[in-house]
């Protein structure tokens, strides 16, 4: 069931076991923490788009008996996704679909979703060879096969009206996301910003709106703090990763 | 010098005295962080709209060899202020105009500010009689004459190109305050959010913008907590309020 490179990690806070490779995609502290920070009906439709190795549907299906569909470009991360969906024996609620996100439309109903999640790549334009000789994680990082608006225009029309949308992101574009999501009829309703320590800068932002919602109400979320002075994770984040 | 109602408070971070009333007018920590936020030109003109009894326009006094302005509607606040500037020594830096904010360009120069600054009214609409029974209060909390827009409006009207505005409000209103910085060519540049508590929402935004800049190096600041679990501020605000 395992290739070569692959190893199976565990979230040791909701007991699912992930396929992960590090010379292909391995799933970052800003999955975790979207999937923690989207609230999740009970039942339903939810979409994960660039779902990668389908980390941020396999945290969610514990708290929900909702479908959850993945949509995945790269075929080898959603074989991966495949085959931990198998090993978390969740293949009636789960499925992966290895698809250009922008032909979700072909398996999963228009207006039909409760929650679109992403965790999209989040640099524009192509990587220096430098930074990412890996086509795989150029793929997962860089805006090479779609774009921050693909990604909230896909999302508004697989939402059903009052649906949810959560989404993971760097806060340098955060002017974007909010000009792009009223521009596809999802009002912003919370933000939580991620900081790496106390006394720096936010280096994460996680965002819900809400598809034809109003545009009262806007909240900023508690701030979470990853690290301690002393380099180990806070309280906060060792729960949201370990448990209790 | 002192009204029956009135006390002399002091800032001991930057030895800054202010005449107040508590049945008038104080100003408020939410005035402190402004000051504390905004980065100061070493020269030129400030301008400060909305500035009550003159607090944050006294604590930039002391960074800042720039003229300093306060646009302040209610004469009896514009009073007091001038009574702090003439206590602290400052009258040859600062002037107070007795003057709706619209009015603003009658007493400084259209494109010649290097830095607005304002703590305006935070609430829409008129008070219920419950909350602010004193008029004083309600004017400085309530946009009874003045709105966000027209606050926004008018400090892209007296800036400079390339001049900073920063100003203090509250979260919920944060969607609507980039909007009107986007409309009226203020280019959002930082943010920081004060969260109460950890583990509480933000309930104060400190926004920095700048005239015509450019959309891109957005920036989250890094959190500021006000209090820590034990009701006492923490060592941050202490530093910001007291000194080192």
């Amino acid at each position: 069931m395992l290739h070569e490179d692959e190893r199976i990690d565990q979230l040791y806070a909701n007991d699912i076991k992930i396929i992960q490779s590090p010379h292909v995609f391995s799933f970052s502290l800003d999955a975790v923490l979207l999937a923690h920070f989207a609230r999740v009906p009970k039942k339903g439709q939810i979409v994960d788009l660039c779902a990668g190795n389908g980390a941020v549907g396999l945290f969610l299906s514990k708290r929900t008996n909702a479908l959850i569909d993945g949509i995945e470009i790269q075929p080898r991360l959603a074989d991966m996704a495949r085959r931990s969906i198998q090993l978390n024996e969740l293949t009636h609620q789960m499925t992966i679909h290895t698809l250009d996100l922008k032909e979700s439309l072909s398996v999963v109903r228009h207006n039909s979703c409760d929650l679109v999640v992403c965790n999209p790549p989040y640099f524009k334009g192509l990587p220096t060879n430098k930074k990412n000789p890996n086509e795989h994680l150029a793929i997962a990082r860089h805006e090479i096969h779609t774009t921050l608006e693909d990604v909230i225009q896909i999302s508004s029309k697989l939402l059903k009206t009052n649906g949810r949308f959560a989404m993971v992101h760097r806060p340098d574009r955060f002017l974007e996301i909010i000009q792009l999501l009223e521009k596809h009829r999802i009002a912003p309703k919370k933000i939580q910003f991620v900081y790496p320590k106390m006394g720096k800068e936010a280096n994460i932002l996680l965002i819900e709106g809400i598809k034809e919602g109003k545009l009262d109400g806007f909240k900023v979320a508690a701030p979470l703090i990853t690290y301690m002075p002393d380099g180990n994770y806070t309280n906060e984040i060792r729960e949201i990763l370990y448990g209790q």
